[in-house]
């Protein structure tokens, strides 16, 4: 629904809540009693898998968090198909798993009932979503809300930032690292206070060059790859490009043979053990004459880059995406204007998605 | 490098080895020996995880052994994180692993060392490849060779055949049943040989059709996940069409908003579990304006598809994905010569991906 009064400008909704992000933050850092309780148990559970599961935005999120899991308590986690459990009914053992459903609503049906099934086969279940209510909060052994307040544009922003701050608090706590974590994220949430605003006026630039865009590729690597299937998703979604994110070696291995100088490249650059991956990819992608964005704390990093979006960097290096996603977010927003689609609602979604 | 004798026509190295499929799968097929040793010792070791790497083709083909192991044996298998391991060197604890790296030429850079990583951390690690001498080999516990013989064109096929053939013959073993599998491979390769010829007919229409296009989705769903991924990197390779593989349920969350009648999508229906899911998806397709090519076994029971491609049924569901990528790889060939592009060679790539 648009706003109760008055009238609405398109795509100001989405900007709205893009620019709630650092109090949002915040608003989760308030639940750490919550954090424990969950991170207590896995501790004790030890799982031999965590399996995370959403659809979208949330998805994207699962990529992060594999990371997360991996890089603090040296934990083995995935992306668990949905379809093997909730359509084949495979007879996989879950007793072993802690299972993370994501989902913004709380109401995505297969995430749902992927984790009505592992409960009953024994795994510790969480539900991580802003819909407290919701039949995944029912549906799972524990909640942890997203606090995110109310997200009324289509495309989610503030909820997918708190899923990350989400998965990395609790992988954290995992790892006994939980208040090391929380101090970063508030750190972040200063951090993007300071920056939204001539973040903003950067895109702009960015968003009028590229109004006739039909076609990107968004690159990340390692812990920045989630970022780059998200903003992919919202150029996709609100502003109708073919945005595909790849990671950089993806890129190398065939889509690069699709390059020309129509098909730009967003690129998330961050300062850690897969920079230079991210470098190379850039420089075979100028070579190959396609036009390069760079955002990332290392943005200035990939020579060559026509657009330069730099961000502040992280206390830790695990919390870049949640400050490399924003220039995304932002650009998403900006080059929705510049094509005269109202970023709010796109045509054909609704915030609630009922698809299996 | 061209064939040694004669000219050659742009393209025909693709279509030869697209054409020689059945026989190479034949081949594979001799070398029972090897699956039997290696399919024993998985089962002694009862792994936790199943973690499959590999970039390109072989990473579409990782998404397939996902549902061959877990609806096979019920073994949880993934598709792994490479840069956690190689690149953040994350502490993960592998000794409970099976291992499996997929590479075409064995020398795909860091695969090669994710294996060597991965066995010095005590997990039993197989090399699925065509270069039986390569540093993939070298590297593993065991090899599994391909049996392809020499691909030539850039694009793979035969490889990427017998890959799937490969995945799912050892996961059959390690679900005692690997004798049962052989036997419908022996199948789908009579069935192929049978259905090639009309194939290459009715894909010349539709590459016809399409010569002008420059983006596409092909969904999937399931098993058929990693077909759809496939065939996208051949016609972004081969056609330079931005291609981009989505599940149906993806097509859902946020991609379909950008679909236009001049955006066509592929889907590949095969009878099984997906099925309602990709009727759904195709259905929502249609609805948005957009084209609709159907392909896979089930391909007729997608409702308003302009062209259809079916294939036939193979004796066990999860071989499906064998036949259902042939009318992908055909029309892959067709569209790029359709668009005046050699499918051999691409511009800018090479048939070794050394690129991290």
């Amino acid at each position: 629904m648009p706003p109760a009064a008055g009238p609405r400008n398109p795509g100001e909704l989405f900007l709205a809540e893009i620019r709630e992000q650092p109090a949002a933050l915040l608003r989760l850092l308030d639940h750490k009693p919550d954090f424990d309780a969950v991170t207590k148990v896995m501790r004790e559970r030890r799982p031999s898998v965590v399996r995370l599961v959403g659809h979208g935005s949330s998805d994207a999120a699962a990529s992060f968090g594999v990371y997360a899991f991996g890089l603090l308590p040296g934990w083995t986690a995935m992306r668990d198909s949905i379809s093997l459990t909730v359509y084949y009914d495979a007879k996989i053992d879950l007793s072993d798993s802690v299972v993370i459903g994501l989902s913004q609503s709380g109401e995505t049906p297969d995430v749902v009932e992927y984790v009505k099934r592992a409960r009953g086969r024994g795994a510790f279940t969480i539900g991580i979503t802003n819909g407290t209510d919701s039949s995944l909060a029912l549906a799972a052994d524990a909640t942890l809300g997203l606090a995110a307040g109310p997200e009324r544009a289509v495309a989610a922003s503030k909820t997918f930032l708190n899923t990350l701050a989400a998965l990395v608090w609790v992988a954290g706590g995992a790892a006994g690292r939980g208040d090391e974590i929380a101090e970063g994220l508030r750190r972040v949430s200063n951090q993007l206070s300071e920056t939204l605003e001539s973040l903003e006026q950067a895109v702009s630039n960015v968003a009028m060059a590229f109004a006739y865009v039909g076609r990107m590729y968004v690159i990340g690597r390692g812990i920045e790859f989630g970022t780059a299937r998200e903003v992919a998703l919202k150029l996709t979604e609100t502003c109708r490009v073919a945005a595909e994110p790849l990671t950089a070696t993806d890129l190398a291995h065939g889509p690069i043979a699709a390059l020309d100088s129509m098909f730009p490249v967003w690129t998330i650059a961050s300062r850690d053990e897969s920079l230079p991956a991210v470098v190379e990819a850039a420089a075979r992608v100028i070579e190959a004459g396609a036009t390069v964005v760079a955002s990332g704390n290392a943005a200035t990093e990939i020579e060559g880059a026509l657009y330069v979006l730099p961000v502040p960097e992280p206390s830790h290096p695990i919390l870049s995406p949640l400050l490399s996603v924003v220039p995304g977010q932002l650009f998403a927003g900006a080059l929705a204007h510049a094509k005269g689609l109202d970023a709010d609602y796109p045509v054909g979604l609704s915030k609630v998605t009922r698809a299996r």
